[in-house]
């Protein structure tokens, strides 16, 4: 069966950290505010197992989810696995994760290591007992794996994953010849000779490391996480009800949630917490679109499920008590926030959390409510929006609206990140395309392709721009130009394709398998260093930043235009920019990173940029979004800024919001929103 | 009995660091220049125990005592415990510290920790046996504990320590119930569920560790090391004669002197380096104090001892050879911080060192004697010194004067070091308290208050500042009341009182208990991110920074006046500041942050500044400081820059350190010191 | 018998990286190219030892080598212990170098300690079965022992080192009781009682370490490294034929090159990436001469062997997958970098590497070929240098000609890089001295001296600028004199003869020994901080910049000029440079280090300076060498810039690589190089 996010709004909550007595009163004011459902029990194994196997206390929640029952308050109930007792930790140090060097981490949280097979057998000991005692319980309408699976740390060093790395190898490439030819061991006399030999990477001098290996690595830790969660979903599916869903929360690293998904999943949650844009650590001048920036992790989410739920939306000034430290919300920012996530595609937003925490190292990851308890200005704003949520009854399920994608790959995304070669040119391109598509109102989609891929994940696009995508398989190499052949635009930037899919590199000329049906040669390369700053390129006259790395191309066929020239170096004139036509469509090759105005100007020339620009006149400032469900459109107006922007209205709509019709010239306060029916 | 520091100037030497035959040489010119004491044995275990429980060579001191007593030097003893030696480090490397991640510290001082049952029977062993054997000797007049105890660590994590610190918890706490509340520990499922899991916390991911365990590791810090001092003054206590005085040397962290002197100290000595302020890596433009910062270390030492020693005075250019590097300090500073430091209650001062080091990781800690050996301009100075200081003969015991004291406690310093919401808000207060007072001539203590403290610790003043004491109990709120009850002025800052005595955060309005009385509640809280730099409020048409954090105040009581309002962001034109007459007192709260212009202000409202406006006008550039014994005043004058500064004097004062008399318009020197009687 | 490098072009190749059906067209197209040297095998153990003890694949590189002879390409056969094999690592985990604190280091290369018995077994027992398998092969010419012995790593701290220390400790010291004495461990009670004691220095507080017993660890670092590669000498000396070479390759840290080739090696070479200059991490305006400052390496090789080779010369752009990034150099630079060894000394250059790797972490260090083997940019400029190559025929062997040198000792560059107060001094003084002859046209060379120098080795000087050296013992102080009572100039900078050879102090005046014979006498002395910048001191009439550290001078004989003075400060007016007349010679002693200007200007004032004007004018921008053979001289001029560079040659010469006459003003092209018979 199909489970969806139950549409709403949500809190985070710990009846633990206070006593019982308030419980009553704390769902009162939570349904008085329009917070139907309550996320709870994802830190609390201790108070369920407190000692090794002692479940006497295992309806320790009882209680608390009969008043819920009784005030139809729905709970989504989390697994605890995310903080191991100390028991447990005291008895089975194995089950700590560890540095590359093989220091173990203790201290609060996340301090795990998912191949421990004592912290399996307990892990999974626990969920049976939970699923089996609370599976039933009327007020539960799903659960929460976990929580924030890879959040903090991502790699694991632990004796149980080197064990586990090498079953891991084993079955993806057979044999010992296998594993040495795809992780390169030739170089530097890495061979294994016997699979004892075999582990995950040490600590190597000024932190070398064999890219190959660590890209089989950055697999296996996700693997490791995938297989984790899978188990307590097949726990969990087995003892509750068919109708409740399942999921987890938060975008991490080292995880391919196309695989995280496939583990029984029904739908992702992300974590939004915006604020971090203003923390006191954070360079403010060094960003322009601050808390803007997190569209881009919604639009993230959104590739994963195209409607998702927020499990924990920011609802006050965060920090801990070691570091962090983020001001409180403006007046008005957290309905932003709230705004900005259903924009994307939220149809349940859950706020961390109810109270602030009494105790421990989140003393400062601020509540609706403080310490005292007093109703104060962030729960008067919460409470406009859930009055106001109401009047989006018939949103949810609207799909974002998007012709233009960003394509990605786990593969290259992990090799990005373990390759500062690689990820040196990623990072610029990210913001470029991002920056530009926002700037302009033009929507923007990810697709995170594999194996699986065909060409019906790519139909809803009519532009896909490709940056860097150094390794680059037959397989996808012919899905992208099948998508062409369509009628489709693809934009290839520099280094597509250098790489295979171990990160070896294949003798044969770049930009590899795409060259030849672009029609373009690498005939010189080169990063570009501090001499070559401000390098452009010129196209029709104007001149266009090409920033960080440089591919000088050469045209392999008469059908290829040559649309920009560099400007400068030993390589001026030469083709910096091409442009084919294949079958139906069109393929553009960039010898560089895209800068901003790069992309904005592919936009133009691919007439994409803008599609609201019939629908309303929007100054930069704010950003703008659609959802679409069958003939009914939803026009999100967002004002990140703290002064008025001015929007022009070319006819009346009504903003669900306020229930008001606005025309013509429309001033939207500072950090305000509308949403149109149009 | 009580013992006083003994007046005079002194000198640190190591006769083991050069052949006998030049002692005698030593010492006589030491008795030339006027130093008089003489501290020795402090790193020398290795000398009077080569081997374990070789004792044949404990009298290898005794030739130089001899000589000491022959020309009435005076001897201070040091114990030897800062460096074990090498046999004790090897057979026993449980006695060496470690950190968090249970890494041992080797390496040559203060490697040890005070909690391994070896250190601590070797360390009592070598006391005692040093205690029989010096102490009826002559010459000797005191003795020194260890050495710059929890200097350059005051973190321990040694398995000695971890058990140390389970005894700990139950003596202070009785049951794991009790730990577990009291540390917070349902927080992320922590709780003990059996005594043997008791430990200090470990390494956490991103440094992450559990507040109020923190809180309570660094109590035990302290308690560790006054145990450790505790038994040290026993073991002389029992040998050595009533009249010599116990001392030790040195502020260093996690360390509660107010515990450490109700161990058996006599008095503390501080170790004086302000010409830090001038090392090379430090930015010289960050901090136009500079060298006059050190004043506020000795306020510091003020508070432990009224009357104090400075064990080591820095007396040439400074550094290791790992790092540090001190320039030669020009002509005049030695003196000018000798007089800083008896202006500030100093009636010992003792140079380190007598001769540099031609050997160690200390050859660039330059002494009043270079390696040659040849008399220079630094023994030109120090004897300058010892021939003035015989004019403050009747000084001696004379006391610093100040109406105006910061309120801190020892809890509270340690929540503002383990926490960085509590450490980012104390040390810009801070920094604006000193700098108003230095500059506006008003002089300063501070009050280190506990659960023992009594009104009569507090009635020498007449203004508390109590920057921001986060943990603030119902006794020292109680305290503080009767202080203003009774006709004192207290001025609370932000954050006061929103944490209990463990750092948890109850559920009740802030300010917590003193709000009650002081007549406010904080509706709205933040602290300011960089988008609000430059924050003010109003009072009565001046604008005065409140920055770094902002607390919304509320009025509770019509008898509360508002004396200054935010001038912007959401909460402009609320309260920032208020004030309350309370018995014969007034207790003010501000919402901030101070900023030294605010003090300013509140010294002024209070009439409390520049108290000795009528004895001399004076530039900024000077410090001035008065010590009083009976009717006897004596003004000090400091001079702390490399330009001449210019007084008023309103009659004639007789400069005891020349002999003459002055009046009218006096120019000072650069770095040129004044005591005037007055 | 003497073994000379062999004269020619090179390149590095991995046989082992592609398939064997590659190997013939690679060597031939090298041939082409005019390469006719390959350096093979560095990296391949794992190939020629699979498995502990299994050498049926030792013939791995048969077939290449017979491929090699076809052609008469000569082949430079690497040991392979840089790369240990994992097996060898597995079983024997002690072979792993260690970090102070006792962690051991994993990872791809260099992982390995000189000590362990188990490591000297393995290492010894492959590089006899390749001496014996590959001794006599008719390809083979020469031999290079490991791979770039202490690079990635210099410091060793495993078991294996600990243990051996203490043997070289009693092998050098005889006694504990000269230990503790040599080692200063007097100071803070680190005296050993037993042998047993003995080891390296563990982590110690804040990385504080006793500076001898770190100097006698770099000595025993380099001892190690002198005595792992002599055992490799002897084996392959035993085995191969007497004309074949044996050399190693690099420059790096605590290794003493004097010991090194007195293990038997014939000359050295070195690995010059003169690229780093560009790297995109580099602060690019923090230096102006930037690849230039590769001619200070080459300097320092030159000083090991007058005529070298560079075993790697940098062909591309740079980076390993983990961190640097270098871009591709431009055309004309590699060429520029080819001349830029030739004209330091180098016969024999090169290239790193044929074909960049296509697996492993160094995938970005680029060679002549790209992944694709398609032949570009690169393969045409090093044709091109082949080519030219063949003008220089009877240059091989000629000597580069210096009248300056710099004076170094092992001993004072260890000292200076363990001690921050040396360190900060050598740094800028280098750096001064370098680009004052650098920018004037004033060659100049090292000498390295220790206790075997004789005035042989300064003979062909005329002027010896003797920096910093804070060890200096008598014999070297005579030898200096003996060298200005011949005739000879000495310039000695601040803070010489302060330490003796194991850096105690002595109890003398400084500058110790050289004092008595150059005059002077140090009455006073301190660091510049940063109130100090800018000091200078005045020399008839010129201010020049005496940077970092100041030391007051007294002339201590009537024949002793003083002919600088200090301009600021306390000791304005005092001296700061001296000179005497000393038989011949004239001794100079500065107390400060040096600026640019001031040694330009005792360049200037010895007729030292530009002693190549009569033959060409040239500007900053370009560098001039000469080499000369018995009556024969080859002038080269090497253009940095990216700009042309204007000459004037006096008369006509013959540029060798063009085979042109030149005459008058002459423009050099951006990167372009002239060797001019002259």
């Amino acid at each position: 069966m199909t489970r969806h996010v139950d549409p709403g709004l949500g809190v985070c909550y710990y009846p633990e950290h206070w006593p019982s007595e308030l419980w009553a009163d704390d769902l009162d004011r939570m349904k008085e505010a329009g917070l139907a459902t309550v996320r709870i029990a994802e830190f609390a194994w201790s108070l369920m197992e407190p000692t090794n196997g002692d479940f006497s206390s295992i309806g320790w929640f009882d209680d608390f989810l009969d008043l819920c029952a009784e005030r139809s308050m729905r709970v989504i109930f989390g697994t605890p696995t995310a903080t191991p007792p100390v028991w447990l930790q005291r008895a089975h140090p194995e089950i700590l994760n560890a540095d590359r060097s093989g220091q173990t981490y203790d201290g609060p949280r996340r301090n795990y290591n998912y191949n421990a097979p004592a912290y399996r057998y307990y892990a999974d000991r626990v969920v049976e007992q939970i699923a089996r005692h609370y599976g039933s319980h009327l007020a539960i309408v799903g659960w929460q794996i976990d929580n924030e699976i890879n959040c903090e740390i991502d790699e694991f060093y632990s004796e149980g994953d080197h064990l586990a790395y090498r079953e891991f190898l084993r079955a993806e490439l057979g044999t010992l010849e296998e594993v040495n030819r795809a992780l390169g061991l030739t170089f530097w006399s890495r061979q294994y000779s016997d699979w004892s030999q075999v582990r995950l990477s040490g600590r190597g001098l000024h932190d070398a490391v064999n890219p190959h290996s660590l890209l089989w690595e950055k697999r296996f830790f996700s693997h490791s996480a995938v297989r984790f969660a899978r188990k307590q979903v097949e726990i969990l599916r087995s003892h509750v009800p068919d109708s409740h869903f399942i999921t987890t929360n938060g975008l991490f690293g080292n995880l391919n949630y196309t695989e995280l998904m496939k583990a029984g999943l029904d739908f992702i949650t992300f974590d939004s917490y915006p604020n971090f844009a203003f923390d006191v650590d954070r360079d403010l001048a060094a960003d322009r679109l601050r808390d803007r920036r997190w569209s881009w992790s919604l639009t993230r989410t959104r590739s994963i499920s195209r409607c998702f739920g927020i499990m924990e939306q920011q609802s006050g000034a965060h920090g801990w008590t070691s570091r962090m430290m983020g001001p409180a919300p403006k007046p008005g920012q957290m309905r932003l926030w709230t705004m900005q996530s259903v924009a994307h595609g939220a149809d349940f937003v859950s706020y961390f959390r109810w109270r602030t925490a009494p105790m421990g190292t989140e003393i400062y990851w601020h509540g609706l409510n403080d310490y005292s308890n007093e109703p104060g200005r962030k729960m008067q704003e919460v409470t406009r929006i859930g009055q106001e949520w109401a009047a989006l009854d018939d949103l949810w399920g609207a799909d974002y609206q998007a012709q233009v994608a960003v394509v990605r790959t786990y593969d290259n995304v992990y090799d990005s990140e373990l390759d500062t070669w690689h990820g040196r040119i990623e990072r610029p391109s990210d913001d470029a395309v991002f920056a530009a598509c926002q700037l302009s109102h033009t929507p923007l989609d990810f697709v995170y392709l594999d194996a699986r891929s065909s060409l019906e994940d790519l139909e809803r696009y009519r532009l896909l721009l490709v940056p860097h995508l150094a390794m680059m398989d037959e397989a996808m190499s012919e899905l992208l130009r099948a998508f062409v052949e369509a009628g489709g635009t693809v934009v290839f930037g520099a280094r597509t394709g250098y790489k295979d899919s171990n990160g070896l590199c294949p003798m044969r000329p770049m930009p590899g398998l795409v060259g030849q049906w672009a029609g373009v040669k690498v005939t010189d390369f080169t990063n570009l260093g501090q001499r070559e700053e401000g390098l452009t390129a010129t196209w029709d006259e104007q001149r266009l930043p090409v920033p960080v790395f440089s591919e000088v191309l050469e045209a392999r066929a008469d059908d290829v235009e040559v649309l920009a020239r560099f400007d400068a170096d030993y390589y001026a004139g030469e083709p910096a920019l091409t442009r084919r036509t294949v079958g139906k469509g069109q393929v553009y090759y960039l010898g560089a990173c895209f800068s901003e105005e790069m992309v904005r100007r592919l936009l133009t020339e691919t007439g994409l940029v803008s599609p609201l620009a019939g629908l309303i006149e929007a100054p930069e400032g704010v950003e703008l979004a659609v959802r679409r469900k069958g003939e009914r459109q939803w026009l999100f107006v967002l004002n990140y800024q703290d002064e008025p922007q001015v929007l022009r209205l070319p006819t009346a709509y009504t903003d669900l919001l306020s229930g008001t019709s606005e025309q013509g010239e429309v001033e939207v306060e500072p950090y305000g929103v509308r949403v149109y029916a149009v």
